[in-house]
């Protein structure tokens, strides 16, 4: 209830501040005897890093991860799995000068008046560096999905700026800094972070999620529908102004004749639906998009008021990210896993031993 | 965890199928005291209603709703409330011939494969219908909302097909049968309505709702924020395919310092965030955009497949609306009242005390 | 949260009054293709019923319950199921004399003090008479019990004041009106009964819960574990103060040596745990108890305050059991039942597919 | 769900083995500002500390409890708390007899049916080291409660074996390793101790919790009563068989007569209900009592199965309690604590601003 916590059966609870002395997080509720390791849980940790390449904060995090519980001799015991990260690389002075004024776009302003009382440093618990944790649990929904029932969930850039990918080689997505699948696009992308970085300046993207060789069946009918929770999973995550669902916002100007997506004994004949009807898998692709604001954290001068309520000036100095949807592609990729192996856990509960004897096309 | 239940303090939980015997819901946690007739929910239940305009489908249900409990002597007690609407139009004979076969675009064949077992007559459990308890549920939150806090939900149409709305007055809204704001595009709704049911086709449609005198500070920090809450609660009303809070999708092509809604001692310059910021509230504000698709009952003929596998055709009769999103303005305003209610009872319930000496803007 | 519902994965939601217009609830998560009817859940609701012999209150209530959804065609589709049972037979009347002030040994004070505002009509949302939809909603949970699993919950009366019972024979349960197991304390009970009635007192009773026939393996590991969840469901009943999970209040005088059930491969050498060790049951036979206090519902004279605080008297008229405890019988049933069906479900979620090669005992 | 998790607004989920690398917990809706260091939670950490005194299991362990969030600058700031114990004196060699069997009295067989793979050092994760963080986590709740309402949650020993407390005198609870408030009674608790230790052999104990200064209010109507929270919370605590509310079992022989509170103008003439009147506190003390057994690892062989289900000796060496009981005292403070808290801020959420003219007695 109190918001840090994500899922119904397969639950993930997440704690820690930007600049406190770890990140962690209990991931209950994993069935028993699944092999994982911290190397799992590591390869999407690095992918997600600050520091990794020059686009991208200079920010230096190991972001090692480590268990302390739930995981003996190698597997999984069905009990509460404790994540821990320490934070290595604080650099509490940087962000000193921001105590008592609030960064505009910042969640500093409501957190004060919400709370009463934060953790300035960094932005304290409002900071992204709390999504290590769902990267990391999200990981050890991926491996769970993955060898269960070959389902992969993954993630990469669309847009940035106005610059538009128009096709999609998943080969080639970590091949770049840019999650980009269009490697015709990554001149393009590397001028416009140039430029921003030369104006101080930051700019918005928009990704994709893919997750193939979901089961039919996924998902709760009127309200925890799986639509309803990945819409929540992915506007949860920071930045985040705007989510689709297969075709999102194109269907207001389309008709039922071209948007429903017609079945035949082999498959459906499209896809317009992103995989999901009346809140259920349906056994097609899940299609998601997601929209990311540029990051209010740049240096081009400001206005704002402080604690006193006096006009101010802001300046975010420090290691920033000009375009924050890059490092969101892990971390989308993870809410969506979290989410379906949620789902996959509570279908189960409750329909275990359904058969139908029409085909699932 | 069934998914019929929305909200952690103010809970509501629905039954009830298109052609059943009833429809219901219990309301749980509402505040005792608040003054409520069974007259308050049906201003809004007859808004949403079929039959109400030759614009939407012609079913006639009188969607009269009646308090089954905890309310007494014209005050609620704190206890769960009953509510209750009889289904009186049924005429499943309608229905017959689609029982073995699954209608594109609909649930069918999701509801086939997850249950093995489903109520076919109408859409059973996954027809909008049961969006009447929402409006119902939402229609109590309306009235502690106004009357505790001044707090208006309202929501209107800002596109439907390729007519958009560029100029919003409130007073418009209720004054036609599209809930749309701008007097000046009501003959090119008309058109295309007409067009549609010509052609026996549909469209989707774009809703905007807002929300004002919303205190800051409402929503938690991590997974359960306002801007989730309501992206789950607007994604999961029948047809719904985007969600966008503030500038959506409009930010992927943003600079931060254009983004940034800065600060000043009497309020923010701009609302690019659509009143929240780091998951909560600003106290401006809320706004919020969701894309509805164009409905698959239409009688343009399409191609399906039955329950044996087999394709056979598929033509959608009864009584259909070309433009669900018509009818899902109040249905938007009760899911965006449902999760502002619940987050005003979740903040009190751990910031009753919280006191800032910065003044609220 | 707001109290009303009981369960994980399957969830039962109450709603109604004593004397309101009518009783509910909302089943939630029962698994799909269940074949059950009205008349299963009639069994058990007559059990319960008031008025049905000479040694409970008199109050007539014919409690009928319809189902209103959920299922279809004699079987349930998975969705949730509402429940109603009308009021018939309120005579509000009785109770006019009671609304301003506090019965002892009732709730009435503590709701007058939690919500300042209370249905005060026999009672309210306080009344036993809710527990009627937990019997109609355990009387789902026990037919899924029996059909899947072969489980039985059965409860008896274990003592009534200083009338003790020391054989269990389950066939005579049924044949008396105290649900007795032991036949030949009918004649002691018969008259510890007409006393009491004689002098307008009450009495408390024990009862006994046995689930027999439960896989290993329900409950979980450190909170909500099966124990724990019996205790929370048969101290949730109206009147009860006491709850035991086998050898309960005796093991404070046990040795260690005494008390562990050794186990041997043909089975466990005997049950003082009641069937549940670290929370998670064993494979034994259930075993639970429980003590409800007498209800104050007496014609003795008694003291009391009003709401406006002043000494009163207070005499309850009307229609009462002179021992509460003997209606309990089917609700403690129910609520077992309930518990036990989530907690099969909520295993399911996470353990289907675990196989251990040691032969489950 | 997955049962690690307990409250709904303040809610604790734990982690971590016996033997694993350390425990921790996240304490989540804890209001922000209260003032707080680790120096708080350490006084109940060291009470329940294995090794204190010659009568506990000499098992050392140092039980530093760190917080890594959700504090800054000694207060909370309102978001998830992290807590950690590291392990430092594991031992795990002991243990390793015991990994192929399974010992009578404990989790072993249920775990290893439930999860088919299970941490088998010293219990893992169904050892009673987990209570640690329990104790940890209702110590924040016990400062707050102390602090904001002037509650006191306190525990002490009633009976262990056959020495039953007669008198208590809270002065003397912390004064002795019994936590016996009554210092007739140290030489035969101290004999009954060495008797059992001469025996290889253990014996059960009742505890008696008490609440005072709980406002009137607290509880939901139907099925999250106090009383059953309390039952659940108190359940839940390892070894425990029985609890009860006030009169508990005794309730059976009372009449109605004697059993009801009567009301006076300045406040009740008994309290016979402990402090609870349908499900909701009453203003009067909390009183409970919970049963717990002798603990199975003694020396007294025993009789048991291996994982191949063969017949098998088994005698737990060892650090072991000869009662268990005595370490359970601030367990069940803390758990107390911690439904009372969760109740708090519940009821604050639903009924802040409930007023009555009627005086709280």
């Amino acid at each position: 209830m109190a918001g840090n916590t994500i899922g119904q059966v397969f639950r993930v609870t997440t704690f820690g501040e930007s600049h406190g002395v770890a990140l962690g997080c209990i991931v209950d509720g994993c069935p028993p005897g699944l092999e994982i390791s911290e190397a799992d849980l590591q390869v999407d940790l690095d992918r997600r890093r600050p520091g990794t390449s020059k686009y991208t904060t200079q920010r230096r995090e190991a972001d090692e991860v480590r268990f302390l519980s739930g995981v003996f001799e190698g597997k999984t015991t069905g009990t509460s799995i404790g994540l821990l990260i320490e934070n290595t690389d604080q650099r509490s002075q940087d962000y000193s000068k921001i105590a008592d004024r609030f960064r505009p776009g910042h969640a500093d302003y409501t957190y004060h008046q919400k709370y009463g009382h934060r953790d300035y440093r960094g932005g304290g618990r409002s900071s992204a560096r709390e999504t290590a944790m769902r990267v990391a649990a999200g990981a050890i929904a991926k491996k769970y999905l993955k060898q269960e029932f070959g389902i992969e969930v993954r993630c990469c850039l669309s847009q940035m700026g106005d610059v538009t990918i128009d096709s999609v080689d998943w080969d080639q997505v970590e091949q770049n800094p840019f999650f980009c699948p269009d490697v015709s696009k990554l001149d393009a992308l590397d001028e416009l972070i140039r430029n921003l970085k030369k104006e101080g300046d930051s700019v918005g993207a928009k990704l994709t999620v893919v997750a193939n060789n979901v089961p039919v069946g996924l998902g709760e009918p009127v309200f925890d529908r799986l639509d309803a929770d990945i819409a929540y999973a992915l506007m949860g995550i920071n930045a985040v102004k705007g989510v689709e669902i297969g075709d999102g916002f194109d269907v207001v100007n389309q008709r039922g004749s071209e948007h429903r997506d017609e079945l035949t004994p082999s498959g459906f004949k499209s896809n317009h639906a992103g995989g999901i009807l009346g809140g259920i898998s349906s056994g097609q692709e899940i299609v998601a998009h997601l929209a990311l604001k540029p990051t209010s954290s740049i240096t081009v001068p400001g206005e704002t008021i402080n604690v006193d309520g006096e006009t101010v000036d802001v300046v975010t100095r420090g290691r920033h990210d000009p375009c924050v949807g890059i490092r969101a592609v892990p971390i989308a990729e993870a809410m969506v896993a979290i989410v379906l192996m949620d789902h996959l856990l509570r279908h189960r509960a409750q329909n275990a031993g359904v058969h139908t004897s029409t085909p699932k096309i």
